[in-house]
């Protein structure tokens, strides 16, 4: 569905770059919360398309951009569009995503339109700024696990909580129905990124595609890092902010550190905060009258919880 | 008014460097032609200000990122975002700015609105489709002309038609007004972007604000380099395709290719074209009935020619 939004058009150095991420799929979990809401709120799933699109586009945009910045190398078990072309190719691919995530919500119905524009653009600006925290945190001694929630309920949860807000403009819900989604949408996000951070180190490399331990190579403020932080003594926080040795020795570090987020129950406290935010995230949707597509939303929040990936 | 539009908010390495952006100011023809268009077809200059501020915000954002991908040092005078701060911050705020571009846009009349953002968003992806034709000639041997006039339509003039098109919108004007505008527009950014391929060797070092020839050292293909390949013997182009010398012979290089073009009159070509061009943008405002606006869009045209910087 989403590659059709991208047309075979030239500059070829801008829409090849387009299609490659398009096609590299990934979860479309945002696309699929979009055409849920709308359901639920009892619209009819194609009603939310042009929105599911644009979220997704929206998403695919930040990736790009995201991993330009984060100078990573894989995504999605391919390399990154700066790796396999060039950071300028990356740049302008990116923009142009976003220019077609608004081109594909302007095919909404035309009374729905400011007002799914208006949190669409909200979403937009709240990540930027989620993306410009994650950044500041890189370079700063201390972040509280406060402010780390601040940071990825911008940068993730607001997209996420859009997206089921949109669906449910796109269905033409009642206000209470909006915000019951935006709500469960964001929830649902904060478990999702704190799940992320666990799998770093709880996962297995067959199931996450990738390294097991990269946040703690680049010693990165996550959940786990923070809480780990808090909780443990003076000598574990040398640990945790000791340079990461290279080499044969940077596995026994990772080791080091694990050992360290169990014995000071930090693994634990990550599951417990999935826990509570799904939770919540599921409690949020009260408001909505039972439906299959409202079910399935229970479902979906529910599959995460559990996901290996 | 621009300043206005973006708040005192955090992240301060989002938002400090898109006020810088827009604090730099510039000549601000984009939100000036919004204005006069809007006023041209009858409508109050007040209504069209959401569009001028949005298509201004999308052309500051548009010199951010290609002052990334060019490396580009100084712009207006100033050191560029990338330079100031770094890449990162720069790819960004560009983002952050197409962001509040929208958010500006969606502060016009509701019933405008659906129109206004379809011919936003259509200067959007022709602007990045521009850029990326600009990049692809850079590692290309053979570009002709008409495939420059193609680019630049692209990269300068869609968005500068754009913005008299958003203002005939703002103001209700009819489809043939809307179409004029939009004509006087795109003619104009093409008078304008030759004019600024001419500046670059007819202009002086005070009135330009950085040195003269820096497109002749770049080799770039502008307007009056294709015009010499096509002009020139086979010694002129071997000149032209010719590396370009270190220190202090760098400007007699850049005299001689100046004496090229003067010899094979390429400099009265461009006049030349420039003048054509902002003819027929004059004669696209015939259907247009006689006002002040008119007249004051007019006098911009002829401003515009004679212009030093």
């Amino acid at each position: 569905m989403l590659s059709g939004l991208i047309p075979r058009r030239t500059p070829a150095t801008v829409y090849e770059p387009m299609r490659y991420v398009i096609a590299a799929g990934g979860k479309r979990l945002r696309a699929a919360l979009a055409l849920l809401a709308c359901e639920a709120v009892g619209g009819k799933p194609r009603q939310a398309l042009p929105a599911a699109a644009a979220i997704e586009l929206l998403h695919n945009f930040t990736l790009v951009h995201d991993d330009v910045m984060d100078h990573a190398n894989m995504r999605r078990g391919r390399p990154t569009v700066h790796t396999r072309w060039d950071e300028n190719t990356a740049i302008l691919a990116g923009d142009e995503m976003t220019a077609y995530a608004y081109h594909a919500l302007l095919g909404s119905a035309p009374d729905a339109l400011p007002e799914l524009l208006r949190v669409f653009t909200g979403a937009f600006i709240d990540v930027c700024e989620g993306q410009g925290l994650d950044k500041e945190f890189e370079s700063r001694m201390s972040v509280t696990l406060p402010e780390y929630l601040g940071m990825i309920r911008k940068k993730t949860a607001c997209v996420i909580g859009a997206a089921a807000e949109l669906g449910a403009i796109a269905g033409n819900g009642e206000r209470r129905e909006r915000s019951a989604l935006r709500k469960f949408g964001e929830q649902l996000g904060l478990a999702f990124q704190i799940q992320d951070d666990l799998l770093d180190i709880a996962g297995t490399v067959k199931e996450l595609g990738k390294p097991i331990g990269g946040d703690i190579v680049e010693r990165k403020k996550t959940f786990l890092f923070l809480s780990a932080l808090e909780r443990g003594s003076a000598a574990d926080r040398a640990l945790l902010r000791s340079a990461v040795p290279a080499g044969r020795r940077r596995a026994a570090h990772i080791r080091r550190v694990k050992a360290l987020y169990e014995r000071r129950g930090v693994l634990d406290a990550s599951a417990r905060e999935i826990l509570r935010r799904t939770d919540r995230a599921r409690r949020a949707l009260a408001p909505l009258s039972p439906s299959p597509a409202k079910l399935m939303l229970l479902h979906l929040a529910d599959q995460l919880q559990v996901r290996t990936r």
